[in-house]
Order: structure tokens, then sequence, then C-alpha cells
């Protein structure tokens, strides 16, 4: 397919070299900020340009990879226009204006790490089903698990990726301020984080649940809560998720 | 060193295992289960009781792998001897009567999986400064990262651990559970959270936070709060660790 990336950040870094890669004819780049746009188009091997108005027009695809902020402002110039501009967000309505598809790869990325786009779940929603096909096999032809979904399926897909993800980053960090609170270096934690994290490869998460709430066990959560006893906010996150592992594990 | 084993759980089979292949001397297996005991005793090429009366009593040390709730009374048996106890657990104190010290591998272990000791770091607590150098020994005769606390440090390992490691579990416990409730498999999410959980190897967590909390990017927030308006307990535990997020990234 004869594509037009539209942003530089880094999902339209590794999702433009995946696609020429698969052989995709990555047909030009756009950004507002022009030394952006002139590195990717270098490693792409095709042309910039920092300007809406100077878009090829013959293109079969335009995707948009910009922060969720600009995707309105952009896509706009997609309206009433034959071109077809699919977004790459887990967030933004199908429904605004000038988008006529969504091509969602789930996975975060990184600027300086690459990643091998054969493994990552592409999520696809389009407005029309032919779309749809296209969008599928575009997904096919870089990922080995492309899926069509409705867009409140990418909601869940998104709220359950803030838990999954987010959040359980956000407890790292607690556990890493804890540790440095108490002279302890976070690397203590790394093979049980490393062994919590893959286990989900094999088990369902729910049935490899571990720790004192699980077990309801009071004596040494109260101790915990002792320990915590400067910290209110860590408190309550501790009593809370307690009680959420008690109340699934009742379920 | 010659050591006696009380257990035979997850744990006491793991270190048993690594102990044995580094040359020390495993004379017996005690557990109150007959079988559990005789088949960890086959595995180690030693003899077992059910009998703490029965126990051996000539060894250098005693290691007490079981359950936290069985520990004082197992302790008990040791109070006013002149062998030395010591434990596994990351909760239980170390003025414990009977207990004399504190071996404790920071892993969490399953029974099928085999796992290599040389990475698991181990945490030593003792009663003595001469058994904290026995213990450090021992603990680098099967491991790369041996490290002595006091007591205060080892809790806060171990909250540092309910944070990093159970309850990240139960965010993917929730993840999976919204997945299924909109007919979407968990598979979809594993390679963001191995990719998540892999960062944190090259990256402190606090830098590499992601989402809509550390953006502050309220509208996406308000949206997610929607989509979990008939989950009051998913959606406070969204808003208090959204919070937390904010917060920890004003500090």
């Amino acid at each position: 397919m004869k594509i037009v990336l539209l942003g530089s950040g880094n999902v339209a870094t590794h999702l433009g070299t995946a696609l020429k890669a698969a052989g995709h004819d990555i047909a030009q780049v756009y950004s507002k900020t022009e030394a952006n746009a002139r590195m990717l188009a270098k490693q792409l091997g095709c042309v910039f340009t920092t300007e809406l108005t100077e878009l090829v027009t013959d293109s079969d695809l335009y995707i948009l990879s910009v922060s969720d902020d600009s995707v309105p402002r952009i896509a706009r110039h997609f309206i009433g226009s034959n071109q077809i501009l699919v977004h790459t967000s887990g967030t933004i309505e199908l429904n605004t204006p000038g988008v006529s598809g969504v091509f969602y790869p789930i996975q975060t990325f990184s600027r300086q790490k690459t990643i091998s786009f054969a493994k990552i779940p592409i999520a696809v929603e389009a407005t029309s089903d032919p779309l749809a096909e296209v969008l599928l096999e575009l997904g096919n032809s870089i990922s080995s698990q492309v899926l069509q979904l409705n867009s409140n399926q990418r909601k869940a897909i998104h709220v359950a990726a803030v838990y999954a993800c987010n959040f359980s980053n956000h407890l790292y960090t607690i556990a890493e301020s804890i540790l440095r609170d108490n002279g302890l270096d976070f690397d203590l934690l790394k093979p049980l984080i490393a062994e919590t994290a893959g286990k989900i490869n094999t088990y369902s998460p729910r049935s490899v649940q571990t720790g004192p709430a699980v077990r309801n066990d009071q004596v040494t959560i109260a101790k915990h809560l002792q320990f915590l006893e400067n910290e209110p906010m860590l408190r309550d996150l501790y009593e809370r998720l307690s009680q959420s592992i008690i109340n699934f594990n009742q379920k």
C-alpha cells in the first residue's frame, strides 16, 4: 500500500519502520516540527512536509500517529476529502470528524528500544466494512495478532491497560520509594517483579494471587499499615487494594 | 554445612535443592505430613521425620520454611536448645522465641517451576554477629546477591513487594476481568505487560510512567471513569491510583 505517515513520535517511527519492512510504500512523512519530519523521512527513505496543505493526495491511506490532543485538529483537514485517515490512538473516538478508522497497536513504545511488531496485537476499527478489510490486511502484514473491535471494546482495552500497565508501573514506583526511604536498592525486587509479570503467560493472574490479602491475613496487613503510618496516601492504597483482592477472591 | 530442613513446601523444596547443589549436607527433612516429608527427603537424598522430638541434634543449622502461621509453634521447640534455627519468612519477627536468625530469599516460588537461586537476592538477619557471618556465607554459596538487614528493612522489602508484586498481580486480574466482560482475551495485553515490567530493568519506574494520569489528562480520565460507572470499587481504585500518580509526579 501507498501510505502517508502523519506524526514523527515513537508510534509513528516504529510503525513506519515495520510497514516499510513489510514492503509498503511510505510516500511521505508529515510533522509540524521540521527536524523530526526530516529525520523520520530520511530513515524511511521518503519525502517530508511540515504543511498539511502539501500532503500528497493520491495515497491509499493516511496514518495519524500524534498525541491525542492533536488528532482532532489534524483530522479536520481530511473532512470532505476522499483520502482515508486512520488514527493509532486507544482513546480517540472513531467518529472524530475527518477520521475513517483506527489502527491501534496495543503496546507502549520507547524511542530507544526497537521492538518486533510481529507479536504486537493490533486492534482495527472502521466506519465501513471495506475499510475494515483493508486495515485487517494491513495489520496482518506486520503482526500475527490482528482483530476488529467496536469502540466500546477498544475503550475496554485501554482502561484495562491503564490498570495492568500504567497503574502497575506506579506500584513499582511506590515500591522503589519505600525501599529508598529505608536505604535499600530497588534491584532487590527486580527478580520478584519479573517472576510475577512472567507468571501470567502461563496462569490466569487470579489463580496465582499471593500475599497477605488473598490469605485474609489481617495480622500481617495490620503490621504493614502500621509500617506505613506516616504515609496516609500509601496506607489508603494498601487498604483499598487489599480489600479489592479480598472481594475478588470471594466472587 | 550440615543442615536440617523443616518444611516441605515450595520454599523448602527450592532452597533445599539449591543448598544440596552447592555442596551442603542436608541431613534430614521434617514435615508433619509424612508423604511430603518422604518426597522431599527422597529428592534430597536424606532421611525424614514427622516428629520434632526426632530431629537430629548435631546439625549446624536448622532452616524453618513453613507457613508464617506455623513458625511460632515449631520455633518454640528450639527454646533453650543450642541448635540454631533460622526462618525464611519476610514477615515473622526476629525475636520470635526459639528463632536465632532469618534467611529470606526475596522471590516467589511455584512448585512446578525450577528457578535459579543464583539471581535471587537473599536477606539475612541474625541475633548475633557470628551467626550473621555464617548466614551471609551460606547465602553467598547459592546466590550472587546477599545482604544483611535489620528488621525494619526486611519489613520495608516485604511491604514494597506487596505493592510491586501482590498488588500488581491484582491489577492484572482486574484487567483480565474488564477484558473478559467485553468479550476480549487477556492475551491482548500480555506484550504490553511484559514491556512495562521489563522496562524497569533499564529505567527507574518513575521516569517511564505513562498514561492519562501522569499527563493529568482529565478528559481521558473522565471517559474511563464513565466506562466504569457500574463498577464502584474499580472506579474508586482508578481515581485513587490516578491521584497518587499525579501526587508523585508533583513531588
